[in-house]
Order: structure tokens, then C-alpha cells, then sequence
């Protein structure tokens, strides 16, 4: 059931970077422009949201129009309203992203709604993107647990996932907002909305917070999962907990699919040189220990992990 | 085949240590006691080698002698040979290892002889302390590659093996010395090892260099090894790769743990503060990632991986 090939999507540019205070549009221009270059397929450069809410994502307008695009490269944007997604596409996001929450408690605190008036929402930016033929990527955030609620229910997980593929969203993003997860847990959430969503309609976006991410992924692989989202250097940080670790670095999934034999067309020292330049200009250590290693040169003959 | 209890082997006292610059007798023995109250069965306080070729190990007497012993706690040092073995003895360590490489070139290297004559100098040792009464661990190192041959073949890794366990060694400790694992090739490793040495006499030392430790031990966990070597703070580096990642993180190993329902018997909470200790006092950031969250207070209901 483990698949033969698996696409990333690169989201360091958007997860990524929304929670760092010093980044610059140059920083964030230069990150995309040197990730496009590594093979990676799909990249997350920006967000249409209000610079009052997330200002490291102002100017991705501009971000859009000056980024060098690669032809098969597809350049997305996260497009939290109609405003968003008519911004977004007139940058030329070739691909958006909505999002919903597996947990009431997070919608409530995080955007002051319930979980279905969220998606209600998002409605008027499907009808949009379908008539612009843009497609629409949905985001479930807690599905492994809630800084609120804490145990979050699989079947929740599934509802919310089904409800935004019934939308018209091609693609479902499974995030462990928190990276509170564990292999167990997480195949039996994959499991729970696998039988309502087709898997080759589903991703995984695990974080990293309590150092399982990389397990939890493997995992998952044997169900025959083929979309993983990561961040080079392992960018990104928990809102909830000062100085923890960030997205699953994909410098060490590109390793773990290298191992396994898995294709997917990314180049590792380019996804290294990319993320010590980023982590660089933020001034914070490489957050991916393939990275480290490597950079350390820590180089044998099977450093890169085929 | 999972296990349902697993024994964490501690080993940064002495594996995490031993290539740390920085580091005081007074440290070490502040470390194995704070080690000491978490709940750990087997603590790898020290070692018996020469101070000229690991000065951080020097003192390992004074160490033992000053250190307090906590009740069903097991205490062992590493001993390369009899003199080293006497000491360990007079000093009162409860369990001894040793060691041999699964790679000639890294024997060779690091020690100057075959790996078979590296065993033969052990005979002394296990007779010495099968009088003593005294059990001795084998480690092997380079299961999974090796930094001058690459490629190490797993009957090569379960020859060794064999003959440690041949040679009387009641446990076996399957060394990934330079973290370059992914699963498939550990389960392949694994699986070859136990075709010669009883699963329940193997235990796994992985190495997080590339990050990929916790999945390495998630997977072969479902064969049923219940041993497993970790590092509190993840201590520990590659002497291959300056600035890169040490030993699996025990905290990191307890959370999954914890999340599989597999019983340990150790705190985090201890664990976390023991590892903030040690690495306030060698100046690093704690490596463990679970360590990270929770000191930032990523607090949840589930964090503990429960």
C-alpha cells in the first residue's frame, strides 16, 4: 500500500515563515526563487490575509509578481476570504488554500466561529475559483489534538475533511497543528477519513513540536498516503510554546523517502543550501538535522540516505 | 509483536558525554542522579577507558563512588579491557560492556585491529566477569553503515552480534554509530540479527544524526525488540559531523512511547528537568525536542503523548 512516489508540498514559504518577526519580502522572494530550484513541485508562497493579523505575509501581492517561476513548478497561496482569493488571483496563484478546524474550541478562540460557519465562509471563494478554474487545496488544523480541547475525535477529523472535499476542495491537508501526535493515533485518524475521502485526495502536515512528526509520517506512508507537506529548515514555530521546533524539516523527509526507495523528485543539497540560506537570514539554526549533518559533513556514502 | 513494556537504556552519561568539550565530574555525577530519580532501570554512568583517549570519562571511580545509588537502579560502565574491567568492578558497577564494529574499515580505524581480534581482547573481560558475577552488554557498532565502508550488510552486523553473544554477553546493544538509518533497512537489520540472537536479548542504539531515530525504533518496534539505548537532551554528537545531532532524545523515546501504550516506568516531567540541567551546564539547547515544547509550555492535555 505504500505509495511509489510521493509529492511535497513545500509550505516553509507560508506555515513557514508566518510566525518569524524579522522576515523581509527579500527573504521570502529569495526562499521561493532557491526552493523552486530544487525539483519540489507545489510550493506555498504566500497568504492573502490582513497585514493587521499576519503582517510577515504583507506584500505577498508583490511576492507573487517578482518571484521567478519555474514551469512545473505550482505556486500557491492560502486565501482566508473572497478579498484574499481575488488578490491572490490577480498575483497569479495558480493554487489556493482554505481552511477549517477538527476542533470547536480552536475555531471559537482562533477566528470567533464555529467550525461550520467557518466553512460557510469559504463558500463564495469555491464558487470564485471554479469560475477562475483555480484550484482549491482545504486545511483541517487539530486533527490530532486541540491546545483547547485537548484528544480531538478521528470521526471529527473525517466530518470536517469530508465536508470541504463535498466544497469542491481537490485536495484535504491533514495538520497536527500542535505535533502532538503519535504513529497509532494518526493512522487511526488517516484511517477514519480515508473512509470518507479518497486517499489519493488526502496530505499529511504534521508538525513537529514533540519530535514525532517524521515517525508519524512513516506510518501513515503503509495506508498508501502520496501528499506530505513539509518546511525546509524546518520552519515555523508552535504559538503555544516558546522556542519549539516547527513543520517537519523537509531536508529529513526527503531523507526518510530516499531510504524507503519512495520517488520524489527533490534534490537534497540544493533543499540544504536553500534552507541554511533562509535560516541564515533569520539568524536561528537550521532546524532539519539532515541539514546539520550535512552541512557539518557528516558525508559517507550513503549520506543522503539512498 | 509489539512489545508491551519496553526498557530504556540511559546512556548519556557516558555515550552522550563522552565527546562533550565542556564537561565537569561534577556534572556527571549531578546528571546520573538527576537520571536517577526519573524512574530509569539502567543507567550507563561511565566509562573505564584511558583519560588519555577520552579525558571526558576520567574520574569514572570518583563517579561511581560518589554517586547515589538509587534501589532497583542499575549502574554499568563501558570497560575495553581488563584493567578497565577491574576498575569498573572495584568501583562497583553492576553490569559492564563491550564493544565490536560490524564494519572492518571502522575497526580498523578507530582501534587498530580486525573486528575479530577486537573480540578476542574481550575474553579476558568475560571471564573476569563471570567470576565476578558481573553481566556484560556487546555493543556493535555501524549496523546501519559505516563512515569510511558505507554499506554495512546485515549478516556481517548479525555475525558480530552472534559472536558477542556467543562469547557470553547477555545483551546485545545494534549501534546506528552514525545515524544514517531509515526504517526499511533497520527492520532488514533487525530481523537478520534475530535470525542468530534472541530477540529479547537485542537492543537498538540509534543515532539521530539524520533525524531519523524515532522512526528507525517506531518500525522495528513492531518486531518486537523491548530494549532500547537513548540519550536524556538527545546528548551526544557525530565525530563525523561537527554541529550535528546526537543520540535519540530519551524524552523524545518516552513520548512515543507513551502515545503507543507501551509501559517504561519514567517520568518525563524528571527526564525533562535532568536534561535541562545538563544542558544548561554544557552551554547547548536541549536537543530533545519534547523537552523543547514543554519547557516553552506547550502544555495540553495530551502532551505527555498519553
Amino acid at each position: 500500500m505504500r505509495p511509489r512516489e510521493v509529492k511535497i508540498v513545500e509550505v516553509g514559504p507560508r506555515d513557514g515563515l508566518q510566525n518569524e518577526a524579522a522576515v523581509t519580502l527579500e527573504d521570502r522572494i529569495a526562499l521561493v526563487n532557491a526552493l523552486s530550484a530544487t525539483g519540489l513541485k507545489q510550493i506555498e508562497a504566500g497568504s492573502f490575509v490582513s497585514p493587521k493579523w499576519v503582517p510577515q505575509m504583507a506584500g505577498s501581492d508583490t511576492l507573487f509578481e517578482r518571484i521567478e517561476r519555474r514551469p512545473g513548478v505550482t505556486y500557491s497561496a492560502l486565501t482566508p476570504n473572497l478579498r484574499g482569493f481575488e488578490a491572490a488571483e490577480a498575483a497569479g496563484a495558480q493554487e489556493v488554500a482554505v481552511f477549517g478546524a477538527a476542533s470547536e474550541a480552536f475555531s471559537q478562540k482562533n477566528i470567533n466561529c464555529s467550525v461550520a460557519e467557518s466553512l460557510a465562509r469559504f463558500e463564495p471563494v469555491m464558487v470564485a475559483a471554479e469560475e477562475a478554474d483555480i484550484r482549491v487545496r482545504g486545511y483541517v488544523s487539530c486533527v490530532l489534538g486541540c491546545p483547547y480541547e485537548g484528544a480531538v475525535a478521528p470521526a471529527k477529523v473525517a466530518e470536517v475533511a469530508h465536508a470541504l472535499y463535498a466544497m469542491g476542495c481537490h485536495e484535504i491537508s491533514l495538520g497536527d497543528t500542535i505535533g502532538i501526535g503519535t504513529p497509532d493515533k494518526a493512522v487511526a485518524m488517516l484511517e477514519a477519513v480515508a473512509a470518507r475521502v479518497p486517499m489519493n485526495a488526502l496530505a499529511l502536515h504534521f508538525h513537529d513540536t514533540y519530535g514525532q512528526a517524521l515517525a508519524n509520517v512513516a506510518a501513515c506512508l503503509e495506508l498508501g498516503v502520496s501528499t506530505i507537506d513539509s518546511a525546509v529548515a524546518g520552519l515555523g514555530g508552535c504559538p503555544y510554546a516558546a522556542g519549539a521546533s516547527g513543520n517537519l524539516a523537509t531536508e529529513d523527509l526527503v531523507y526518510l523517502l530516499n531510504g524507503l526507495g519512495i520517488r520524489h523528485g527533490v534534490e537534497l543539497d540544493a533543499l540544504v543550501l536553500a534552507g541554511n540560506q533562509i535560516s541564515q537570514r533569520l539568524g536561528r539554526p537550521n532546524g532539519s538535522k539532515v541539514a546539520q549533518a550535512l552541512t557539518g559533513r557528516c558525508q559517507t556514502q550513503s549520506a543522503s540516505g539512498e
